[in-house]
């Protein structure tokens, strides 16, 4: 109670929102509509007060209209809009409605269904059609990007919007056809991302700063290792200087494992730095195999400050590529503190970059052992006058030791561009051996 | 209605699933707990009917649990068992339950909880102690990755199980608590996998194989360019002999395109065919900067058929690394198909593997011109007594184009290995030019 209705008043909006589909209850497809649509509303200060997920049966959708509208001011409905037999949301809307009339034919509708069909030089099926069909006092809401519209009607006091169920149709109709008339947000939210420490390590700094009857309200999450301050603030709170001013407050007690805020990722906030400097990386890749690669280059404009990589999963990669010396291979084994230095600095200078980082690890399930244990990773960084190893213990499976491992060397390039002091701050995953 | 209780008799076992959190009503978190229990109840043919997500409400979690309790003979309810002011659901169970008594310690539970804390040399606060506690005639039920323990209770004839909402904690105990008490599976679920066609080119190749009253019933789906065909069959269909003849009619009617059944992966999958031959692979990876890599790597046991990979993001790399010659890259681009083709001979001589595959193109959003728009990649090969090279125009946004490129690569290498036979086969974002 206490959080979800933080700072509003009594008299706010309410909706609910229902899903539409068989494929959702037996597990085969994910509902992300529900969460896209709640946090539109969340944005705009409406409060969503339900979820409700029905399969394609008329008699569950009917009643679920009944229901709902009897206690929300607005619904929005999901799916069971498109042509086939299993599209039943217009005909459970219409019944919901009282409406005893059947349903009706949209001209226009019907008009811009044959425009699209004309548009792909296809024609269009009978079944086609059926998407055109409303029942009486409803408005067909235009789909720009698909066959089927949408549709408007009230039931009592509750205002109620049929999307369709593919996100790409029903965002923009959401924004085009139901957000006007949703009240002006008088919210702000915004996000400070981490990496390095756990979550209850980090929520301890935020302290107080966390009780839930706070305007902003700050709260943390967690999700592929990062955690993340997520700040929500109504009326005064929500103004720009103070939503400024609580991040900036995050940014500093969470020094230096805050790397960036809202959409900002690992690899951006590294990018900022390089940039800045006008040194390039590059990377040195065992098992991870390419994964940090692929995180800077999912950075539009990243040929700016990443040279390149070499994924020297083989040990003949990692003499014939970055010249590891076989006798370190030999006597420290692929995963070692010194085998990972000379694979960043030979990586250093195969691309003629400033800075470099390497990774060599064991990501499992095989290739143990009780000295080298699955998990075990090294990260080489070198830069001008700088040069170190640090030794991980990632807890978990091969996915989530490979994400972490590439999501580390990321964060210790951008504390070793930050200086000693933020390279000396422990990751939770450090072996305690660095201490 | 023909779907979702297609084969199912009338006696069914009806579940209901709910999610509690104000996060996932304020849109901050996607549940995926509501799919995850929906795909393991379908499989053991128990019929799911809702799925509801209220907020932390001790009102509305309980006036849930007891509405749902009156109409399903199954309730799992997810979430609200941690130890904050805002974990209701012991509370609301105990007050649904019609039981007086307030909550009461559960001594194994609490007993649980000590030895959690000091096998992790911590304390445990007071709030921890909170979650030992349930209501009279109500089980606690053992968390073995967690603090939270989850809870058993019925009320009339539901049973009812509470578990707690991180995923990780969740499954293993509906996995030990929960599935043993489910009807034994009548049926069966599999898939098989492609890449290279749109969903309705290969809809159409299955043809009335689809029709929805059918047993096995057939669908397709797509996500991350993966068209998956999912067999669902009940009774004498669900046995091993038929679900296997019905994969494989599929396979060969998606012949080559079909790379794998259930978990296969595409790299998987190029893994098998590459181990029979005792060959071994190589990758230069541009625009995808290390993403086809990271996906081979993700694959346990890859070190025996992957060597690694050149991430020659900029030119200089292309020159150094793998020898492509400066002027193929002045007179083409770095773009086209000679350089993609030079990139993969080079990148087969430093790594010494019998194949490898190259990728150079233009992931966007920004780069692009009118001769070579956003999304035009160039793939080459390289094999023994085998060179080509296939043009692409991949649609979307940048993460979108360097997935399909990298996925593309992993798709081209099995073609090729396969034979001359499979390469020719279009696949649907190839350019004109290739015909």
């Amino acid at each position: 109670m206490d959080c979800g209705s933080s700072g509003q008043t009594k008299n706010s909006v309410s909706a609910a929102i229902i899903s539409v589909g068989d494929e959702l209850m037996l597990g085969q497809t994910q509902d992300t509509n529900a969460k896209w649509l709640a946090t539109q509303f969340t944005l705009r200060g409406v409060v969503v007060r339900e979820f409700r997920t029905v399969h394609d049966d008329l008699d569950a959708i009917e009643s679920v209209f009944r229901e709902l509208s009897a206690r929300h001011d607005i619904l929005v409905i999901t799916g069971g809009l498109g042509p086939t037999d299993d599209d039943l949301t217009r005909e459970a809307l219409r019944r919901a409605m009282d409406e005893v009339e059947p349903l009706q034919v949209d001209a226009q509708a019907l008009a811009a269904l044959d425009r699209w069909f004309i548009d792909r030089g296809r024609p269009m099926s009978a079944n086609n059609a059926l998407q055109a069909l409303r029942p009486k006092g409803a408005r067909c809401l235009t789909n720009h990007l698909g066959t089927a519209p949408g549709l408007y009607a009230t039931i009592g006091r509750a205002q109620i919007w049929c999307l369709p169920g593919p996100p790409r149709e029903m965002e923009p109709m959401f924004e085009l056809e139901v957000a006007p008339h949703l009240p002006r947000a008088v919210m702000a939210t915004a996000a400070v991302h981490s990496f390095g420490q756990g979550e209850s390590f980090l929520a301890e700094l935020l302290g107080a700063r966390m009780a839930r009857d706070r305007n902003p309200l700050i709260g943390t999450t967690a999700s592929g290792s990062i955690v993340t301050a997520r700040i929500r603030a109504v009326d005064a709170a929500a103004d720009s200087a103070a939503m400024e001013s609580a991040m900036h407050e995050i940014e500093q007690l969470w020094t230096p494992y805050a790397f960036g805020r809202d959409q900002e990722t690992l690899a951006g906030a590294l990018g900022k730095l390089l940039i800045l400097r006008g040194e390039r990386v590059s990377l040195a890749e065992s098992c991870t195999g390419g994964l940090a690669g692929s995180f800077i280059t999912a950075q539009s404009g990243s040929s700016a400050w990443f040279a390149g990589g070499a994924v020297t999963y083989a040990n003949g990669a990692k003499i014939d590529l970055l010249q590891v010396p076989n006798e370190l291979l030999t006597a420290h084994g692929a995963v070692s503190a010194p085998v990972a230095l000379a694979m960043a600095r030979g990586c250093a200078a195969l691309f003629k970059t400033q800075w470099s980082a390497s990774i060599t690890g064991i990501a499992g399930p095989s290739g143990g052992s009780e000295t080298k244990p699955v998990g075990e990773v090294f990260i080489g960084i070198c830069g001008p006058r700088f040069e170190a190893v640090k030794q991980f213990h990632f807890p978990g499976e091969r996915a989530s030791i490979r994400d972490r491992a590439a999501k580390a060397a990321l964060a210790l390039l951008r504390f070793a561009l930050l200086g000693h002091e933020a390279f000396a701050a422990p990751m939770i995953w450090e072996s305690k051996k660095n201490a």
